[in-house]
Order: structure tokens, then C-alpha cells, then sequence
């Protein structure tokens, strides 16, 4: 989320009341979890596993659980509950506004869309051209979407992440401040979710085609040209390169690339990284060959048992 | 579902033009399936197979299609199809009623709670304090929900059971007059179904986060603090205990429990009911280090062919 | 889709301004994908591989980017891109109308049917006797339901086709102009999807019972009295006979029979025709009893090991 105008260190500091290392005048241009983080701004660090890689990040101001020497060109802010105080931060600068009508007039149509009845419009979306929206979607504040795209009835486009911490005693919520993009000439399905970033884009690439029941998670990229069957399911912080195909029910989880052309079989599981231009099946995942010889060999198992 | 006032054996029985075994006054305070049966109730029974089952259960009225000698201290309604009659009765007692208006004039609504456009509240719903409900969210009759819930777009709260009688030439539905209830701080996805309760109620319990296109099916009870990722479908009639993490697209069918803090991985499939504090996963289901090292044998199964 | 009034052969060439062998005078009284084409039917071809079924089809006139004679009683037309003009013609003949109403004026609803909040009933659509459209449905363009019906909310009956055609640039949209057809009796779940015909029908049978978030693809036929549980979903032109038991998150690819009365356990994966009468299990489907048979063998494998 890009700050505008540009906050100072001592500006958000004093916001939540926090002692802080650095020049009070040292600027924060945006709020960012660290998947997405780069010069300007500020993001958060709670646990000894990830300082070394927070502090060494992108992000020039860190809030932080640990009383550390400021990196060179960076500040910190102190805080004895820095996920907490992130959250309290991401909802001053980007708060839930509520809307009383199902088109908020702060929306932004393009000429030539279709808005059929019953379809909600959060705040600040803006949409392009020449789309086509079916009845009873819904569009969170904030999401942009393209010329030529067509969404059909039921989708979700823009709702939370789903991203909680864990307390001894609940699951703490992220406040998502993130959007949701989807790009010029994308079709999405009927019934289908994409959930907007934590704090950077979720975004559906050029010319993408979704049929229906598909989850696309928080900060997750789908390339150009993509095709996802029925039920497929992406996690979070997924990189899905251009012209990947995913069949029907495919599940992937969080923080994973699939490289460019991939073809993946129904109801394969995807748990790690995969190179492009191979096709795949199982869950999890093997090459298909592989999977297929696999599987004719468990065929002949019961006679290999009687063998021995 | 609850009778008030209190119906006696004789008003129920002549409702159904019925013969009955016991006291005209005995006292019938309410209604329900065999599953969440208690003192007071009515329930049915045409299978022999669960004769004994009914007779000896908490139900104090059952209608029955064989001429058996009342229990002591409960009542007996002979009916040649008792499912029909059940069904007649409950109509009766909880009949739908068509609403006119997107939030019943009935439902009432907690103090501080957000509704957006194109949300649908039906009759006598309850909701708690400091809640949000996203755009297009259809709230069905009697669903009581409590504070500081998060509803998504797009999901459905106490639609019907997919409960139906196999007769010879279709089937029979069994009429829900049960309740979806979603207690405090719970979190729902965009794109949910929570079925409502045949004659029970269907719980999410306190603090528990779904995220999005997740079916929880009718008299389930869901425990504290769970977390179910995307596409997780649980049947009807099962019970999760507290602090159960689903991964994506992970099945559980009817009438079984999850153990408390059980973890099962994406994709599996559970058939059975399952301790708690384990990890798991398979379709169907094994502990997740015994269903790796199986699949680390198979993917040798060549080799071995070879050796043999 | 039919055509009304029939058009002639050179009526039809003239629109895409394309040259023909034929009787200008040749009838033409349908256009039809080659999967549901009948005598009087336009269809299209543009592979090599299936010219001889496109010209031995029962559709009367083709459209084809070969030089090749007419056979005897039929008619063709030449194109350098059958796909781009029959998408144009059935744009013509079936044109994408917005709706300003959530009911469209052209709908016809029957007696006693309740149509609740928020639903969407699109132009040309036609809803039969007593049935209850539950909140927040949508029922796209020409869309036909029966008697007896319940929809219950967040469906979505009769969006597009997932139906594109790869371009070296880009994937190219067919124009849906079929339709979904609902008989009597049928009750669909919450958030269930069931796309219309390519330029067929799709048809979900009399007496059928879907629960939530099931998807039906283009020109998929499902016969009567079947059961299909949760998150199931049925790619296009899948042929499911009566009687046929779909348990949980079973998927089905495209262009296949599931004979009468076959049940499919949860989780199972359908890729080619199975006989019905019998019982499935695994991805891909076996029979149940040997995917069972399989499994234990698989669990025995360690200690096979061992001894070898």
C-alpha cells in the first residue's frame, strides 16, 4: 500500500506511541507485509526467525520486537507487539469504509461496460472498458479491474486474506490493505473468489481465463493467458507464471512457482516449486509419466505379493 | 427445534390422523431427528434396522411403523410411513415463510454491525454486535449469529440439509427446521455454505476462521479456534473439536469426530473418525509420516519390479 | 439453437460475406456445435482432423476452410476462420441482452412459485409451478426451470461456456447461445453453477438432488433421480445416466458416460466412460473393491522391502 502523502519516521512512530532509531525525519512511502516490500517502506518483524531477513530487506523502516543496531539508510521502531501495532497502522491509513449503495459513487466505469442488476461496486474500484458483469457479483473497495473483462454472477473479487496470527489464546487478523487487479481481457467464472493482497496486488494476468469455483489467494500473481478448470484452488504468495494450465480441481500451496506452460492434471496437488513446460499429475505432484507408471505398477502389486 | 407451547401426545397424533400408545397429556416439547434427540422430544423411525435405537433413546415420542409395546415413560404414534408424518409435523411447527423484503423486519440486528448492499436477512434472524456482512450474503430463517463476525460476499448461512429418503421411484426430502448458528469472532470466507441444522443446529464454533468455498453440512458442530483453508467440504452430523486446522480441499464425511488439535494436509480424504493431535494425510486418511513413507516405497516400486 | 424464421444458405453466407456450394435457397433452421448437431443444423469445422465427421454429421450445412465437394443434401461454406464466423453468427442470432431489472420483464414465472430477495431472472426464462428460488440466485438469459424446483442461494443457472479456442496469442471465446434446462423436481444447493449449452442444452433430470457448490459444464446431460454431494464437479458435454450417486468432491472430465446406477466414492476422479451397477474409488477411478485391494497392498509394501 503506497502511502500518499509520504509519513515521517516520528509521524508513525508517535501513532503508536513507539520509540523509534533514525532521523524523525525519515520517510515511509508505503505499508507493506514482507512479500511485497521495497524502498520507502515500512513493514513488520515479530519473530527471531525472519530479523536477519526483514532487517536486510527492501523495507527501509522496520517495526521490531528486538533492540537492534539501525542498518545503515534504515530505521526501526520498537515495539513489544510489532504485528499488532502493523495492524493498528494498515487500519488508520486504509480503514473499512461501509457503503449504503450497491454502486458506491466513488467507482470509476469505463464506457461501453455492462453492469447487470444486483452486482456490488465498492468503494474506489475502478473498471475499464467494454466489461461485461454479471448479476450478484460483488467488488471490494479498491479492486481494479480491465478493459474486455467479462466476470460472471456470484464471483468475489477483492475479500480479505486469509491470514491470521496465532495467539496462545485466538487467530489474530491481518488487516488486508492490499487490492485485488485483474487485467485487461480476463474472463472469471461464476462463483469464483480472488482475494485482495495483504498489502501489495493480487493479480490475474492478461487475457487469464477462470471457469467457475476457483480461489485465487492474497498476493498471489497468475501470468498471461492462463487457463484454470472448475474448483482449482491457488494459496497465498503464489507466482504463476504465463500460459500455465490448471485442470479441474487442482489444489497449489502458498509461496510456489509454477513455471511458464506447465500443464497440470485434475486433482493433482501442488506443494513445491515445478519448472515449466512439462505436465504433471498426483498429489503430490510428479511428472505425469512418472505418476502413470507409478500407478500401472501398484496395479501389479497383488500378483508381485503372490510371486513372494 | 424446540415446541412452544408444549403439545400433548393426543394434539400431535390427531394433527397426523394418527393411533398412538400412551398417556393423551404426555407432554411433547419438541422435535427432532434421531441424531440431537433429547427428554421431552418426538422423532421417527421406519428402518428395523434402528427400531431399538429409537425406542431406547432420549426421544420420548416416537412414531413408528411396527406395532411394539410402548417403553415405560415415553409414547408411541403408529404410522404406516413415519418419515412422511415427521416431515408433515415439522411443516407444521416451522413452515417456511416467504420474505418480501432483502432484511425481515423480524430479524433483529446487534448494535454496531455493518450490513452492505445486496445482503438477504431472512425471519426471526439474530445477530450480535459489532459484525460485518459483506455484499450478496443470503442469511436463511432462524440462523442466529454472534459478535464481532466476519461474513464474506457471496456465502449462504442455513440453507436446507442435503438430507433425502430413497423411495422406489424419487427422493423424499427431509423438511431442515434446525438452525445454523455461528458463534463470536468467527471469520467466513467469501462464496461459504453453512446448512442449517435437520432438526439440531449446526455450529462454527468461537473464534474459528474459514476462508473461502467451504460447505459445512447440516448438525455439524465445529469446535473453538479452528482454521479450514479453501474448498474443505465436511459433511452433515460431524464433530470437530477445537483447534482442528483443515488444509485446502480436505473432505470429511458424515457422522464421525475430528480429534481435538488434529492437522490434516491438503487433498485429504477422512472416512473415519480420527484422534486428535496428529497430523494426517491420504485419501483416505493415514498418519502423514506413514503415508510419505509409502509413497516413497512406491515411487522405488519400479526398481524393485526390475530386481524380481 | 433453433433458428426462427429459418434462414437460407445465402442468407447465412451473405452476413459473414463468405462464398458457398448449395442451393441458395438451402435451408437452414438451426446453428449447432458438432457435439449436438441435427438435420437443418449449420455447424463449423477448421481442423483436419475432423472434416470427415463434420461432413458426415447430421448438420446440414458446414462451415469449413477446406476446398472440398458438398456432399449429396447438404451445403457448405467457405471460410478462412469457421471458428471467428460462427461465433459471429450465433451473435447475431443470439445477442448478449443487459437486463435493468433483477426480473426481466420477459420472464415467465408460474403459480405458486416464490421467488425470494436479490434474485436475478434474466430475459426469456422460464420458471414452472411451485417452485422457491431462494435468495440472492441468478438465472441467466433464456434459462429453463420446471415444476417443483428449489435453488437455493448464491446459484448461478446458465452462464457461459468455459469453451475457448487456442490462438497463438490469446485463448478465443465461443459464444454461448444454448441454454440450462432444470426439470421438474430438482433441488440445486447454495452456490452451485450450472453453465448453459455451447448452442445445446444442458439438462440436469427430473428428480435430481445437487448439494452446494457443484458444477455442471456446457451440454452436460444428467439424468434422473441422481445424487451428487458437495463439490462436485462435472466438466462439459459429460453424459450421467439416472440413477448415478456422485459423492464428495468427485471430479469428472469431459465427453464421457457414467452408466446408470454407478456410485462414485468421494475424492474420485473420472477420466474415461465407466458401466454403471458398480461401485468406483481413486484418481483415476477403479472399481472400489481393487483401488481397496491396492491401497492395503500399498500399506504392506515397507515390510515387503525389507524382506527383499
Amino acid at each position: 500500500m503506497r502511502l500518499n502523502p509520504t509519513q515521517t519516521l516520528e509521524q508513525i512512530a508517535s501513532m503508536i506511541d513507539a520509540r523509534y532509531s533514525g532521523d524523525p525525519a525519515f520517510p515511509i512511502t508505503g505499508i507493506n507485509e514482507i512479500h511485497k516490500v521495497e524502498k520507502g517502506d515500512l513493514t513488520f518483524v515479530d519473530h527471531p526467525k525472519y530479523y536477519a531477513k526483514a532487517l536486510s530487506s527492501k523495507a527501509t523502516t522496520i517495526i521490531i520486537n528486538k533492540e537492534v543496531d539501525c542498518p545503515e539508510g534504515k530505521a526501526l521502531i520498537f515495539s513489544d507487539d510489532p504485528f499488532r501495532d502493523y495492524v493498528y497502522l494498515t487500519k488508520q491509513f486504509r480503514p473499512f469504509e461501509p457503503s449504503a449503495e450497491l454502486i458506491s459513487s466513488s467507482a470509476y466505469i469505463g464506457e461501453g461496460t455492462t453492469i447487470q442488476p444486483g452486482v456490488f461496486i465498492g468503494n474506489h474500484v475502478k473498471i475499464g472498458k467494454n466489461c461485461l458483469i454479471h448479476a450478484n457479483v460483488s467488488i471490494y473497495d479498491h479492486s481494479v479491474i480491465g478493459d474486455n473483462v467479462i466476470i460472471h454472477s456470484g464471483t468475489v473479487i477483492g475479500a480479505d486474506a486469509f491470514y491470521f496470527k496465532r495467539r496462545p489464546e485466538y487467530w489474530d487478523k491481518m488487516h488486508s490493505c492490499g487490492r485485488a487487479i485483474v487485467e485487461d481481457n480476463v474472463e472469471i467464472g461464476a462463483c469464483c473468489t480472488i482475494d485482495k493482497g495483504v498489502s501489495g496486488d493480487t493479480i490475474i494476468g492478461k487475457g487469464t481465463k477462470l471457469d467457475n469455483h476457483i480461489q485465487i489467494g492474497h498476493d498471489t500473481v497468475i501470468g498471461q493467458n492462463c487457463l484454470f478448470a472448475a474448483h482449482v484452488g491457488v494459496a497465498g504468495c503464489v507466482n504463476v507464471e504465463d500460459d500455465v494450465i490448471l485442470w479441474g480441481q487442482v489444489g497449489v500451496q502458498k509461496d510456489l512457482t509454477i513455471g511458464k506452460g506447465a500443464i497440470i492434471l485434475g486433482q493433482s496437488g501442488i506443494a513445491k516449486s515445478i519448472p515449466g513446460g512439462k505436465t504433471y499429475f498426483g498429489s503430490p505432484v510428479q511428472e505425469a509419466k512418472d505418476k502413470m507408471r507409478e500407478l500401472a505398477m501398484l496395479k501389479k502389486l497383488p500378483d508381485l505379493m503372490k510371486l513372494i
